[in-house]
């Protein structure tokens, strides 16, 4: 079946973690179910707000599973399955595309910096050839400030060219609207989606597909208005909201920050837990957050 | 049975690959052999330099197990075992431990960066309570170049202060002779190794227990040298020798120049195959690589 190709906002699920660390797969299915219904057009679950590569690969294709078996359609759901080990990011593609997820997240293989675009060509190369099925619909993912390995826009070009049908989308987090904007120029025909909603009326004002952002875990409603409302006229005031929540957040680790958020939410202090490296917000830090949000009028459950 | 403290060069052995990108058991064994017969002390195999994170658990874990079924002997084995995912890095070390793995070179995660160090403590702290055995013996990898998640003196006092009978010692692959003289100065206890061999001497001389380097995958003989011969009079112009061919090695990508000498070494043109993403020298460059060690008068066979 051919996949259709996402547009709007999609959520990079929050993974929540019990206290032994293991991942809460009835709490995420909820919390997955709760950001569809409050309008987003699909989930990038295991991205990097995901903890993604803090899951091994068993853990990820299981909750994908669970997530398929609590009633969430495959066609809005888009895995991170990138990771630094060829094999591995060729078995969750393969995964994420047999169970009819309409596409992938891909991260560029992170460990080793300075590499060259023949050698990133290489690798996407090599997982497309193996996955080998006609239904792979990849999103690249360029998030540099964490990755450290840029998706450059040659090295698009060079996708696109050979992979038309395979390299459909992209991710830029690399939270620099200058080069989202030459991805959007350079590339009209590509999905492509900022990383932070701060630009969400730009991008689409330049032919862009929308956003996959963090945030949207929380302010899913506000963020998803922009993209529904973004001819209308009143839409920069709607921006200027979800620009506005962004700043606040941005003073905080942003992963722990959006948990403690989501914990609140589900009155579930458990939901605050994270895999090392990342630690939970102190008392001090989340007083602090939920405060500036209180002020500014936000709250995760009246948008 | 208690572990001894690894001392000497230890070397971070190349992967081969076949020409389907799977790893090559009989050729990697071989090599491994090779390096203990010509004097290294250890074996770091699944380094950085041994495409360690190209390797999927299974890969890593069979890998090991043919080496000790082909008779070298776990009390000269270091594995890399350090990975972006707790249960990962827990399942590795576990595996190296019970096969009675002398030590195990552990990297921080290294997916997020900026991770402050009660992050990174936890993550250590995690992993030697889950694995629970009192041969655990781990070797900190501090390689911020590659990993670009350091581990700093404050984190290094931490650990030892709580694990002092786990975390034994140190590869600094920082490249700053400085971070390394203070990691000595500060704690005299730990096993510290220099990451490159241009330090060994002066290593050696401010009391640390040798290197880890990847160069000795080539010039083992040489290296191994320096450090039996390092209070002798003569031993400052084997340390000239060693450098300059560091110093030719740093010409060109690390690990294809590696696997071009070795494949010369063995007549095995497979060994040049690297897996994405990285790839082999081009034809210009190795000439170039191969007539600079020619003309300095280096070669593998005879040294």
């Amino acid at each position: 079946m051919a996949q259709s190709i996402f547009r709007g906002v999609l959520v990079p699920a929050l993974t929540p973690f019990k206290k032994n660390l293991e991942p809460d797969t009835d709490a995420f299915l909820t919390h997955c179910q709760w950001l569809l219904q409050q309008g987003a057009a699909g989930l990038a679950v295991f991205g990097t707000t995901s903890e993604g590569n803090s899951l091994v690969a068993e853990e990820r294709m299981n909750l994908l599973e669970a997530l398929i078996a609590g009633d969430i359609s495959p066609a809005r759901l888009m895995p991170g399955t990138g990771t630094c080990a060829l094999p591995e990011t060729v078995r969750l593609t393969k995964h994420a595309v047999s169970r009819g997820c309409a596409g992938v997240l891909m991260l560029p293989p992170f460990y080793y910096k300075a590499v060259n675009d023949n050698a990133l060509f290489a690798s996407y190369s090599e997982v497309i050839q193996r996955v080998g099925h006609s239904d792979l619909r990849i999103y690249l993912y360029h998030i540099p400030p964490v990755a450290q390995v840029p998706i450059s826009l040659t090295l698009i070009g060079r996708l696109l060219k050979h992979y038309p049908d395979v390299v459909v989308g992209l991710k830029d987090s690399s939270g620099d609207w200058n080069h989202t904007e030459a991805v959007l120029r350079e590339y009209p025909t590509l999905a492509t989606f900022c990383g932070s909603e701060i630009f969400l009326l730009d991008t689409l004002r330049h032919g862009g597909s929308g956003s996959i952002t963090a945030t949207a875990n929380v302010n899913t409603k506000n963020i998803c208005a922009v993209f529904e409302h973004w001819k209308k006229p009143n839409v920069d005031q709607r921006q200027a909201q979800i620009t506005a929540v962004r700043r606040i957040l941005e003073g905080y680790a942003p992963i722990p920050a959006l948990k403690s958020i989501v914990a609140e939410f589900y009155e579930s202090p458990e939901w605050k837990t994270t895999r090392p490296p990342l630690n939970a917000l102190s008392t001090e830090e989340e007083k602090s957050l939920m405060g500036a949000l209180g002020r500014f009028g936000f709250s995760m459950a009246n948008q």
